[in-house]
């Protein structure tokens, strides 16, 4: 395990933004010590990104450089193929495709492209006899592919959870703590840089919806299927919402939920109400978090950065190193062809509902209101009436269990009661 | 990576306690799940345990059975022996060496045995070219050795930190929650069948320190250094000093801390006090959590149950099937002779420091202690002054960055000031 006649490992690394530069740093940095866990020298041979003159924070010279990806991934003197550019077609899924045809193992931070092709490129490296490693592509630094494909191996996956997106996290939770409303924290964070070229990637929950699907696949054994991610993103949260659901214990998160259900597999990237004592409820700001829940195993949390430099580079090294070690799996943990073309589940398991909307002050406005909920089988858990504004009357109701098509119901029901004043909302809660 | 052909694996379970029979009953349930998962099927053939007539919730009917350990260690037909008998020597300790001299590979959950002879034993094993894993050992289901030998092995460490004795944190949690002291709550948590038949490995922090140094060794790539853990127990924490840290915004915890500083490899085990608002100081009951901060990723939080039949069958499973899957590493990460010689640092890095003694009610009792402080190098940060009780003023200090040196200096300055009732209490407060 420790022959240090053995050759090295030769990378080539594809995209110099954030991740590959700061994978190159790792590397230099930190040669001696990964050459000793690794159990051999781990070497970049060369490097492509598009624009060969940038100024970059770190010294390329020792490398031979390819403007085309693709014959980055061709080279011979090239054994693993670093993706880190980004992109879910074009040069990274032809560079990806030459690689494993060149018999080369890769190694991805790509969650679009695997999210949108990941199970055609299980089954074209495993015909090559060839891995993709992608724990960089979920929760950045966190290493949750590792701990759900490996650790908890043994498990029945009950459930995974997770906050993916910190774009979105901090919008939510500033929004609470500054008191903003969502259009001035958007901007905010627009101005600080975090969000994507097309804000829709974070905001409307594509990006996580992504990761969502990726561990998904691992956890119930099935392809892929990210067009079957139920997505809904955050642009409809309310600072009212948030700070009501604060008064009743919750907090509001862009959660993502896979579970496998007798209606078949359920994956969800939509705004929950969790508790404010959860883990999930007390995720502050940019920082993501992973629960998985197993039925040997019970809950575990996995809670770290989520994107940047080091933590994206220290999930690639994490990835390159257990392929210098000899360490060889199926990509998405068993081998590409076993795994079950799921069955999108039509509807969401029942779960508690948030429920807020303003009434009319008039006697019996609150009975009408309760009588629809009854009607659509909705039973009520908790209510809060707030103080009368102007004749108009703010109401909170967290229900019991309901399914989404009847708190849909009892939501048009509403409507014809001629006592409620605008758009109520309805927003999930997760039972964490 | 997926050959039906492939041999099952084949275990000998030693020791048919919870995490034993936890073990079988996941095989037995998931038998096709793990096949697919491991690429092979992995198979009980023989086990032991002390009492073969001791009434058992599991099927044991289709396993060879053996009443020496040894015996089932040396098996033709084991593959990995499978040991969580417990205990640093004796059977547990001749049985897995004899397991290694046969050539099979190890899976334990022995974190005792590890601690005391993990060095000796990873050299073995080496030099047999078998594997000795051990996520049982450490926090129970949380796939932390995992984590720090594999996910993060990019990065330097900077620090380990951990709260990895459920039966303490229940103590000191249940202590706050409901007002008792700490004698009160032992009682309970004996009744409830929490504590070790010694006590001590809980209480005095000696199970968590086991844990702590095989942590270290992975961390900072150094031997297995159990007798250089600074230990102390819980038993001294008063009911007081939590209710005073938790007005200052603080919990007590037995926390862990491993770190490498210029003064040598620091390995603590000790109650300190941590902010409430971070993971750690929320950290409720029984469950476990592992903290690694590495130069690249920054800070990874690992939460989840820390003992139990489920939670540890999982760790064991997680590394039975590496092994099934051909993953093959050594013991600690790097080759064992690789491993350096600890220096013991000889006092730990300054920290803030909490201190609550009580005054007698006289004019200048406040400033004869601050000048003792000063006296001894220890700036004051911030202190607090409770309404006098019977003549007595209970005063809180948290100080600046101190070593332990200066804080039992300035200690040892108070006795001469004739001002202080009874013994004044100092707690480190880690920063995190």
């Amino acid at each position: 395990m420790s022959d240090p006649a053995k050759k090295p490992l030769r990378l080539g690394i594809a995209g110099l933004g954030t991740v590959g530069i700061g994978t190159v740093q790792m590397i230099q940095r930190h040669s001696a010590m990964i050459a000793a866990r690794a159990g051999r020298p781990v070497v970049i041979t060369a490097v492509s990104a598009r624009d060969r003159g940038k100024n970059r924070d770190a010294d390329l010279s020792g490398f031979a450089w390819e403007n085309d990806p693709v014959d980055l991934a061709k080279r011979e003197d090239v054994d693993v193929f670093v993706e880190v550019m980004g992109g879910h077609d074009g040069p990274a899924k032809a560079a990806t495709e030459a690689a494993l045809a060149a018999g080369k193992d890769v190694v991805t931070a790509n969650k679009a492209l695997l999210a949108h092709h990941g199970h055609a490129l299980a089954l074209a490296a495993e015909a090559a006899g060839r891995v993709i490693r992608f724990e960089a592509a979920v929760a950045g630094g966190i290493p949750v592919i590792k701990a759900l494909t490996e650790g908890l191996a043994g498990n029945q996956i009950r459930r995974v959870m997770g906050v993916m997106n910190g774009t979105c996290n901090y919008i939510l939770t500033r929004m609470q703590s500054a008191g903003l409303p969502y259009d001035v924290v958007f901007e905010e964070a627009r101005q600080l840089g975090y969000l994507e070229a097309d804000p829709n990637l974070d905001v409307g929950g594509i990006d996580a919806g992504h990761k969502l699907s990726l561990l998904a696949a691992i956890a119930f054994g099935t392809q892929v299927s990210f067009d079957a991610v139920e997505l809904e993103g955050i642009g409809a949260i309310s600072i009212d919402d948030i700070r009501h659901a604060a008064d009743m214990g919750f907090r509001i998160k862009l959660l993502g939920v896979a579970q496998m259900t007798g209606r078949g597999l359920e994956q969800r990237m939509t705004p929950c109400l969790v508790p404010a004592d959860h883990p999930l409820g007390q995720l502050q700001g940019g920082t993501n978090m992973v629960v998985v829940e197993g039925d040997a195993v019970g809950q575990i949390v996995l809670r770290g950065a989520g994107a940047g430099a080091g933590p994206t580079a220290s999930a690639v090294m994490g990835d390159v190193i257990d392929i210098a070690r000899g360490f060889r799996l199926p990509v998405f943990g068993q081998p590409a062809a076993s795994l079950a073309t799921p069955v999108a589940a039509q509807s969401a398991a029942p779960a508690p509902w948030y429920m807020r909307m303003v009434l009319v002050d008039k006697p019996g406005a609150l009975a009408k209101i309760a009588t629809c909920l009854g009607e659509a089988g909705v039973s009520i858990d908790r209510m809060r009436q707030y103080g009368h504004q102007d004749d108009h009357a703010p109401v909170l109701i967290v229900t019991h269990k309901a399914t989404r098509q009847d708190i849909a119901h009892a939501m048009g029901l509403f409507a014809g009661t001629g006592v409620v004043v605008g758009d109520p909302v309805a927003i999930r809660i997760e039972e964490v």
